[in-house]
């Protein structure tokens, strides 16, 4: 395995360009957030807006829509259900995030369906929390597109077939393999699997051991695949990265890192980053 | 084009008379924000309460009430689709922000004409977002008011009709004098038209690219206009510059600077501005 | 007019004692706030909680339970129509705050009747907003109860009948004493009319020409008046003064100040003043 | 009785194992907040996410979950009449925190009934606030659980039987020996029954009156139990006395420290603790 280094990040943070709009840095469609999960579609959806993601609108159920609003004025909002305006954002969006507080029951699927219908193969799609459950659980063909996987261990346990004691670096290839995906493995250590090679993150703690902490990984993966489209890895990669190393930052002075606490750092450290570029 | 200077601002952002009461620092109708475009109508509100607004009062979908409140509890809210209540407000102010997030729907468009009905011939309107598509797909006429449109270049292509690559400055100035109304073209170096003269600012940059950040300029306009009402043309100018000014202090230490990060930062940046008069 | 100094507000904010409970430090109850002032209740509630008082019930409208919690979780609401629930607090509280945002159609009337109709004498009564035109334009008896008026000059000139440019301090004080209540007189240089003297206040500027600083002056009287209970007129001059003192403080660096930010300013100001005591 | 001291705390807050995830640091239920006490149930939850519980889910009036999410993304919410969901939960979870602002009417009381039905033997199950009372004045028999309650000194008047003023160690212990639970007696130097032992809190002032400073223990008692499995009443001693000393630490700036302050200074002041231990 390749260890995910510094040099890396600041590689791919590089500085904007002055000639651009919001339409230049990614428009994403986030999925998620039932009437008992809206926590992660606001983590979602906040944690794409920070990392700097130009445009991002919020399918969620409607009961999520003022407490996300009222955390996050710079989203927009979508019922969930409402497959025309998906339709219609899906026309517009060069990425999507899905599953983080989706849930898994009939409504949750369809949903999933609807969008692995609609989505486009030059879309980057973000398949986390719920949605990795609902395809193991009910067997569903990926659709085409780049798909990027972030389950934890159990998910990918559920999604792989592999116990997590059997989640080896080979076993793991394997399963990405037939996926013909890339896996973000969350760990201790987070592993990366793509076609070609696997990454390691040597970096983050157990002051991340918290709920939340998955939600706001997921949001991070799409606002960098969508902004930093010169090399998919390596912005996933870098997402990784910032997510732990943030935490770690915050870990200096806190015995528990909240996810909203290391959203809002992202800006600051992407800045520090990009400054560092060769 | 003459270019914003900082001299200008601080010549405009003159130091409080103290025999004053909140009706001396305007009062301001903001109409926006559907039920899917909540966030543009708390940014709209946010900025014209941090940018000094003596009474603002929303009037928006109600499904937007407790996250513009839960964020704002400066502001009062009404239904924006409850005329006797716009009525009642348009006798009352001395300035209306209309058009962000209002969608385009024959809801939005039945309250742009209510709106364009009502206006009265010497308050301030500003007309931002989908107000000014909703003009341009429908043909509307312009009521007699003092007119602002902000416009970003897409929609300014929809509402003059000249194309992105032709917007030069003698096109520009051609449909300006054509609408007979102030035209703030938002931008890479935004450009300001005016019967007079044509405008341009110099600074900003590309850590404001993303989504809510010409609501929030939306916002400080009509702040501005109804607050500094000596010279519109100014008070216009300084709210351009003034957003520009502390999106780029803010990036100083952050890769993307969020809207609601720049509203909180007015109050300041428009005091160290006052106390530099000349 | 006496000025109100610094040194009496030092006197009146002491060192709480040890053996205390969040019973030691007044109940009230706030009724304000209808479908459209919502904002109003939030900050008359806010400033009550930060000003130290024990136990803050807020009786709004429902719409506004969700943004009040969203700012403020260490108040109780019920709904403002609710005639059982208000008069099962009545019987709780030491102190009543009304009228800020209550609206002044015939359901606020009702409210307001029936809080006068179940007042208790040794209660303290804020009369705010809306209770104060109410009072004005439905001749309303005043009940029996400590009250105090917190008008501003058109409020005043309303319930007094004196024409703004005609509240000199003979024609207030007459007023006044036919009232048989306390009022703070919101203006530049706030005056107090008591039965026995009035005062002055020296401090405050024109950044607090901003909607919502009213209604924060009112939940500090609220809460002063059932904290210091010592003595009434010293308790009201300390919140006006105090409510300036942190304007003013925090118009070192802001051109308007925000209601909510002096609200947050409230419990260090008042550690600092206690801290002078002789 | 014996003194909670500060060396306790050090030793029980111990560093995080670097092979951990989210769930090895407790999965908490919480049971409260009615319409009108929602409040309660956010600060409840709260204190249990900032300290440093895994996974929080809380049970509340539906009415509450916005505000909830608004201020806490990090929990999951479920309506607290739903008597599946509730099930399901309590087959997850390790600990429950229930009665903060749980009301005490019948639903309320159908509520406890029910989780103490269903509540497991193994499990934490912190009481609070309206279950206290709720116990009482039904005589409802505690369920087989390890129960703690976290009574002021009114609730456990009501609880035990015994006034105010003859709530001694000998007759409290006498009481909590009866109940064969541990009692956290809230009040000036707060005391906890153990059935070996009684412990006395000598730190904590009066900033900490003001209205739920109680919720904020309960929810950071219900994360200590279930996150420091080794010892339980060190656990709940560790809880008391940091909320008390960040009270106290905020005290030196602040006349009155509010709850949801208190609760984000949790992270930090842990992290100091376990960086002294022995």
């Amino acid at each position: 395995m390749q260890t995910i280094t510094q040099k890396l990040v600041e590689n791919t943070i590089t500085k904007r360009a002055t000639q651009t709009h919001k339409g230049s840095f990614g428009k994403i469609l986030i999925v998620g957030g039932n009437d008992q999960f809206g926590g992660a579609a606001i983590l979602n959806s906040s944690a794409a807006v920070y990392a700097g993601c130009g445009l991002v609108t919020t399918a969620t159920h409607p009961s999520n829509f003022t407490s996300l609003h009222a955390r996050l004025p710079e989203t927009m909002v979508i019922d969930f259900t409402d497959d025309q305006a998906i339709k219609t954002m899906l026309n517009k969006v060069n990425g999507v995030v899905i599953g983080s507080g989706l849930g898994e029951d009939s409504s949750s699927l369809k949903i999933l369906k609807f969008v692995f219908q609609n989505v486009q193969s030059d879309q980057y799609l973000v398949i986390d929390g719920s949605a990795i459950d609902l395809i193991a659980s009910h067997n569903l063909d990926l659709p085409d597109a780049h798909i990027i996987f972030t389950p934890h261990e159990m998910e990918w346990q559920r999604l792989s077939g592999i116990p997590i004691k059997e989640q080896t670096e080979t076993n793991n290839r394997a399963a990405q393999q037939k996926l013909n995906a890339i896996v973000v493995l969350k760990k201790h250590h987070t592993e990366i699997y793509t076609n070609q090679e696997t990454y390691q993150l040597l970096i983050g703690g157990p002051e991340m051991a918290t709920g939340g902490m998955g939600d706001t990984l997921a949001g991070m993966v799409g606002a960098f695949v969508t902004q930093f489209t010169d090399n998919e890895i390596n912005a996933i990669m870098s997402a990784v990265y910032i997510h732990s190393f943030i935490a770690d930052q915050l870990g200096k002075t806190q015995y528990v890192t909240l996810p909203h606490q290391l959203i809002k750092k992202i800006p600051q450290t992407m800045l520090k980053f990009s400054q560092k570029a060769e």
